[in-house]
């Protein structure tokens, strides 16, 4: 499972790099961010791989989740952004 | 035009309900954010609301971009979270 961890120091340009680079390899990729600044970073990287995908004819959604994840042996909720290609997306919805 | 906005302030279960009642009625609306609060509360309230939705059989994705707002005369970037049931968005896509 490709999953890209986002931090509130996070570059939003960066992190929209690396989910433009593994969404034209696989279709999709799981975002994970833990806290309000981290979130925003993982938003905005979203909204920028999309036009950086779009350039390649690529269009891509977003599916927001919760998820419990463990940090230094604490449960932490995370919010999970599932980006997926909308091609991939109608063809898992059929089958 | 549907919008709700979103404040760091904001309720995420009650932003969720408003998202929710507005997608059984019209399929999409757009959720829109300033700062990382308000973007952390509104993606948090898209999370919610795709399981209220997901009861009534509704499934929705999110498309995350950038908005350019003037807030007492100045210009913000605001995040804008358009959610979108995935049958109206395939049809308009198709057409």
């Amino acid at each position: 499972m490709n999953m890209i961890r986002v931090a509130a120091s996070s570059r939003s340009t960066a992190v929209a790099g690396a989910i433009a680079g593994i969404v034209r390899e696989r279709g999709q990729v799981d975002v994970q961010a833990i806290g309000a600044g981290a979130v925003n970073q993982a938003v905005k990287a979203v909204a920028i791989a999309r036009g950086y995908l779009e350039l390649d004819g690529i269009d891509v959604v977003c599916i927001p989740a919760f998820s419990e994840v463990l940090i230094e042996g604490k449960e932490r909720t995370a919010v999970r952004l599932g980006v997926i290609e909308i091609h991939k997306l109608i063809e898992s919805k059929a089958s």
